[in-house]
């Protein structure tokens, strides 16, 4: 057996602990999976006095995780401290320049800095691995840059942020508005006392940039991914899309393009009948279309102290086997600046819901106006539906799925809509995607 | 970058050619990923001449394959010829004694002699993988041995067959009987001329042995699994199960019990809402339940020259790349003689369909004989359905779902009741399994 491996741990929030749980339970299997013994030599929080569950008293305690990045005490170094930049950068920065290969779950980090690390850890031959940082116990990572190695990958999407859709499952199964299950999910502790950055789809883009890179060999550009939140979804545009056979996710979606790689986070309408819809709760899903594997999909936990520890562990168990690919599974050089193809030039379906005022000519007016841009429509529902989300007083309530056309004509299509000023409130798209 | 790794293919059925046709496809990105140039080598075939779809005539051809195996010009070996032994094995093995790294996509050849050869690889300090053995282009054997190695595994399960799936799937959507879809899939190539193999459950279960020792760091024990196939699968049993809420799906399912290692391949009704449930037609799935983890679903295609063959170039890769870990998660040596948990100990609910007599005093009799064994049921469904499968004449159809008990008890209380003379047919029973 090989000389042990010794860990520097830096952040002992939930992963944290639950990384050191896991380490504990798993010592033996982990020795003999690997070859050596994984000791964990030097841990850095800030309180250390805190209770966390957990005999941390055994371990060398740093007041400065870049200290303990640095240290000659340890050969690999876990970050799980968070954000985008400050301690976590400058801690990881560090073990890199000090030759220690490093893991960690840090999707913002990654996002801002991941190609600039990536190089380090080439430049001096050691590894950064970052299983956890997208879809938490899903092993996405291992999957695109291993799994799927001999792949021309096409499109790559999921629902990678479980609080969106644990507000969105829970709006339509029990019918309620978007701010009460945002609620519930905070009491839940499944949302922040800020929920921006969840419901915003930050979160979300910050995983997406990631499987962008890692799907078409290209360098991170988190710039040039599209966002769109969920707070504009309605309990009215749940019920339609129940009605016409869909369900809304917010998902993450990258796609190949005749215009180049398209990135978007946006409420998204898929086949009820499709694996992803099927996906419901915090659960997290990743399905990927290429050419040799079809279609592949991933479903499992996509937060959670344990299940994140879990790829978290996975990783250090690779670093321990040897393991050196490079972190986005090509060198650096390799990666290709690839074309934005930008949101404008999307191509799909879209499902439209209007507030149409009641008074002759608006039904004309609206097809009219689609007319002229060659929009043709799968299907058109016109109703008041009892029990159904109010509409303004006066207004009908209108749903439109549209066959595919570009995102640049539907925004006219509705601009010139909303001009002729028969909507009695903001129209609201979501585009579609399919299998 | 290093010297080209020299690759020597034997067997050039749909698989074969599929995964020479990738490599050429992908031969810069994969060099990239790799930093070595992938060279086919030598080939081995029975028939030289057959036109194949591919230019080969610029591989050097061997009509031996275990002279392609043992040649210098070769540094990997890839076996895709099939079967248990034969020049599978001699070839696999003569490799492996050259000091070769192997990849195969040969389940069979693994159920029986995986021990031995994973032992001669580890001697010799190469590679043997085997990600197309299972479950086709689904990355399951990557993500058991590496993407879950921090996790103690508690079950393992899955749709591993596509043939079955898809005649149990064509058998619900379409209310067509077994033997006309059975038929079906022939004309469509999805089931072989004698379909013994895969309807009767021994494909799932070379599957399920290999998928078991990864699962469990158990030393392969092929002929402790429990095999019944889907032949006795009727349209009734299907609508009964669409009835109450269940689909019957081919399950191979490995779980670790206090009695040892259970494992078993038998048709299984699983709850609709379930994610494996939703698994139609020839795709695959395998779900795995770890401490960790919780719960993590893999969906993809089981079979197809392009999706095995991406399995296949993923292990070249990882051994181009220089991984060479134990085959089965851990060394030989370390793999446990885990206890064989026996059928009849095996603890779950059932769902029986009986046809009973229709005379007076048949249903307190079956009653009887259920409650004298302490089985619990979850619900009973007596009656004619319009246009619903036939029963002997004078019978009528009773379906009972049962709450956990044991494989035995079911066992008894059916010879009990068959003894009283009340059944008009042999009674049907369905082993349920939850998420």
């Amino acid at each position: 057996m090989s000389s042990p491996l010794r860990i520097g741990l830096a952040g002992l929030g939930t992963v944290g602990v639950a990384a050191i749980r896991l380490l504990d339970r798993q010592a033996e299997v982990l020795a003999n999976r690997t070859g050596r013994k994984i000791i964990v030599a030097g841990v850095a929080a800030r309180d250390a006095g805190k209770e966390r569950g957990v005999d941390l008293s055994r371990f060398k305690w740093f007041a400065d995780p870049v200290e303990l990045a640095k240290s000659p005490e340890i050969d690999l170094f876990v970050e799980l401290i968070g954000g985008a930049g400050g301690a976590a950068l400058d801690s990881v920065e560090a073990a890199l320049r000090a030759g220690k290969s490093c893991v960690t779950a840090n999707k913002a980090l990654l996002a801002a800095h991941g190609m600039r690390l990536a190089g380090l850890a080439e430049q001096k031959g050691v590894a950064l691995a970052f299983e956890a940082s997208v879809a938490g116990g899903i092993p996405i990572v291992k999957t695109l840059r291993e799994g799927l190695a001999g792949n021309s990958i096409e499109r790559v999407y999921g629902i990678l942020n479980g609080t969106c859709n644990y507000i969105l499952s829970r709006m339509e199964t029990e019918q309620l508005s978007f701010a009460q299950c945002l609620g519930e999910a905070q009491k839940l502790g499944y949302a922040e006392a800020d929920p921006a950055f969840d419901i915003g789809g930050f979160d979300t883009a910050h995983k997406l940039a990631i499987l962008t890179s890692l799907a078409f060999g290209t360098v991170i550009d988190a710039n040039a991914i599209a966002i769109e939140g969920i707070e504009s979804i309605s309990l009215a545009d749940i019920e339609a899309a129940a009605e016409l056979g869909y369900r809304i996710k917010l998902l993450g979606v990258a796609r190949r393009t005749p215009d180049g790689i398209e990135q978007r986070v946006h409420p998204t309408m898929v086949p009820k009948s499709s694996a992803i819809a099927q996906v419901m709760g915090v659960t997290n899903a990743v399905t990927i279309d290429a050419d040799a594997v079809h279609e592949l999909t991933l479903v499992g936990p996509g937060a959670g102290g344990a299940a994140t520890a879990s790829a978290v562990v996975a990783d250090i168990a690779d670093i321990a086997r040897g393991v050196r690919s490079p972190p986005f599974g090509l060198p650096v050089a390799a990666l290709a600046l690839a074309e934005h193809a930008p949101m404008q030039l999307h191509r799909g379906g879209y499902y439209i819901r209007l507030s149409v005022s009641d008074r002759p000519g608006a039904a004309a007016a609206i097809a009219t106006r689609l007319a002229e841009r060659d929009i043709s429509l799968e299907s058109i529902v016109q109703r008041r539906r009892p029990g159904a989300a109010a509409e303004p007083p006066g207004a009908v309530p209108v749903v439109l799925i549209t066959y595919a056309t570009y995102e640049r004509t539907i925004r006219e299509a509705l601009d010139a809509v909303v001009t002729d000023g028969f909507l009695a409130a903001k129209p609201q798209f979501i585009r579609i995607e399919r299998e």
